[in-house]
C-alpha cells in the first residue's frame, strides 16, 4: 500500500478537500503537498484538518505571518521535520527575512532555555502570574 | 536547601543580574520572578540566560508582542507551566486581547495536530520545502 | 563499526534472544527486525527489552490488537518514526482495517488537542478525578 | 481574571457547548468538568473540540474502552497530568479493572522504552515496515 | 481509592520488593518513596521496574555519580517533576556539589539547544558521525 | 537556497567562530560539522551558540566523559537524531566504550521508565524531596 494517494486516484470527498485548498492558493490540486496525499485515505480526518487550518489562518487580529511564526514555533519545540520543512518555507513566502528568522530562533532558543530551567530548578509560580 | 534566594541574600554576582533585570522592568530587584531567585546559587548559568533573554527581546524587526508569543507558543508545545502562566501574563501587558489569544490558540492547536499528521502517515517532505 | 549485526554474526546471548522471537513469531531468526540487530551488542539491555515485550503482549485482560493500539498510540506522541512503521505493520496484521485506522487517528488527534488545551489553559484537576 | 467560568457565567455559546455535553453524559451542566469551565472564554476553540471530542468517541469499530485506552496512551507519553487524571476515571467508568490497568502499563512502558531504543540506536526502519 | 498503598497494607508481592529495596538503602520499609506505594497496586509492573532499577545502578564501569547525573539529565529533558526531585536529591547524597550542579545545568542547557538548533536548522548528520 | 555554508563561502563573523572551534580541536576549519555550516547565516545564534558549548565543555569539577555523557542522555530524551550521532561519536572518542555505552543505556531506560511511571501514577513528590 503506498504512502500517498494522489489527487486524480483520491475519493471524492478527498478530492473536494484538495480543490478547496488549491482554489484558495490558487495551484493546481495535482499540485497539493504530501501531508493531503497521505491524508487521503482517511476522509474524516482530512476534513477536520483541512477545517482547522482554514480557520486557524482565516484573517483575523494576528497578521499572517504572526501565525506562521507560531506555527514554526511549535513545530520546532515538537521537532517534526516535515512542518519545520513546510511552513519554514511558507513563512519566508509570507515575508520572513533572514534577519527575522534569526530574531525568531533566538526567541525559539531563549524559550526552550526558560522552558528547560523553570522545570529543572523547580520555579514555583508568581503569585502575580497566577491569574492568567 | 531552600529553591529561592531572595534578592538581599544574593551573591554580589546574583544581586547584579537581577539589578539589570529590574532598571529595564522598572521595578524593585525585591520584586523580581521567582525564576532569577531560582537561579541565583548558578551565577554563570543566570548570567548567560539573563544575557540570552536581552538578546533575544531586544529591539528588532519582529515587534515584542510577536515574540512574546512565539515565546509562549513554544512553552505551550513544551508544557511548561511556570513559563505558560509567567509569558502569558507578559503577552497580555504587551497587548494580547483575549480576541488575539483565541486566535493564537487556534494555530497553535492546528500545528499541534498537523505535527502529529505528519509523524503518524509518516509524510515525505516535498520537493518544493526541501531548499528551507 | 555498522549499526546492525546479522543474527549470523551475532554472540550466543544476542542469538538466543532472537531465536526465542522467532520461534514464537514462526519467521527465520536470519530475518529478524532491524531493532534486534542493532540491540545485538548490549546484550543485557537486549533480553530485559525482549522479555518486557514479551510480558506486555503475554495474552490477558487486553486483545492483541488493542494493545498493538496502545503502542502505536504512544509512538505517535513520542514521535518514534521506527516504532509507527514497525507497529502499525503489525497493527494491521492483527486487524487493522483502514476504517479502525482512521477512528483510532481521531481518539489520537483528541488526546493530543486535549493535552495542550488542559496545559495551555492551565486546568485545575476536578476534586472528583483526584481519586484515580 | 479567573482561570474557570461557572456555566451560569458562560456566554450562550459556551452554554450551548456545555448543555450538550451534559445531555450526552446525563449531569447536570454546572457539574461539568474543568476543561470547559476554563475553554468558556474562547467559544470557538471550544466548540471545535467539542466537536472533535465527540467525533473521535462516535460509535464505531472500536469500542469505547478501547478509545479511552488509547486518549489515555497519548495523554501519559505526553505527561498531561490533567488528562491523565480525566481519562483514567474515564477508562475505569468504562469497565477498565485493575487487572486491565496494569496489562496496560505494561504495554505503555514497553512502548516507551522500545521508542528510545530506536532513536538512540539509530535503527532503520525494516524494508517490510516502509509501506505502512 | 487512594493513590498511595502505605507498606502494612500491601500485597506480599509488594512487601518484597519494598523490602528488597529498603534493605539496600537501610531505610524502614516504611519510609520507602512514594513512587513505590504508588505502584503497589500493580505488582508485575512494580517488580520490573525494581529490577530494572537495580541492574542500571550495580556497580559497573559508570560511576554512580554519573549514572545519577545522566538519570538526572532524562528527567529534566523529560520534564518529570518527581524524578527531578528525587533523583536530584540522591545526587546530592552521592556527591553532587552545587559547583558540579551548575556544571551539569550548563551542559543539560547547552544540549538542549543544540537538540533544537539541530532539528529547526534541518542540519543532516555528518558522514563521519554515520558509523555510530 | 542551500542548508549548508562551506567554510570559504561564510560571512567573516562565521568564520571567526569556525576557526576558533577548528584551533581547539585542531582540524581544518573546512572539515567543521555540519551543524555549524547549518547556522552560518545567523552569526548572532551562531556565537551564542559556539559562546555556551565552550563553557559548558571548559574543564571542571565534572570529567569531559560524564559531560558527553549527559548531552547525550539529554539528546536522547529529546530524540534528536543529529546529537545522538555525533555526541555519541565525541563520547567514544573521549572514552566510552561497549561496555559502558550498555551501562548508560540502561540507566537511560531506566529514567524513562521512571519518568512515565511517576506521571502515569500521578506520584506526590515526597516531603524529604522537597528541599531539593
Amino acid at each position: 500500500m503506498p504512502k500517498l494517494t494522489e489527487y486524480k486516484d483520491m475519493s471524492p470527498r478527498a478530492k473536494a478537500v484538495v480543490e478547496d485548498i488549491a482554489k484558495r492558493r490558487t495551484v493546481d490540486p495535482a499540485q497539493i503537498n504530501n501531508v493531503w496525499k497521505a491524508l487521503a485515505k482517511h476522509p474524516a480526518v482530512m476534513e477536520r484538518f483541512a477545517e482547522e487550518m482554514k480557520a486557524a489562518f482565516a484573517p483575523g487580529k494576528l497578521d499572517p505571518l504572526t501565525k506562521e511564526l507560531v506555527y514554526l514555533a511549535v513545530s520546532i519545540a515538537n521537532q517534526c521535520d516535515y512542518c519545520i520543512a513546510s511552513h519554514g518555507t511558507m513563512a519566508r513566502a509570507k515575508g520572513m527575512t533572514d534577519e527575522m528568522h534569526e530574531e525568531f530562533m533566538a526567541v525559539v532558543l531563549a524559550a526552550q532555555k526558560g522552558n528547560k530551567i523553570a522545570m529543572a530548578y523547580r520555579v514555583p509560580v508568581d503569585a502575580a502570574f497566577e491569574e492568567m
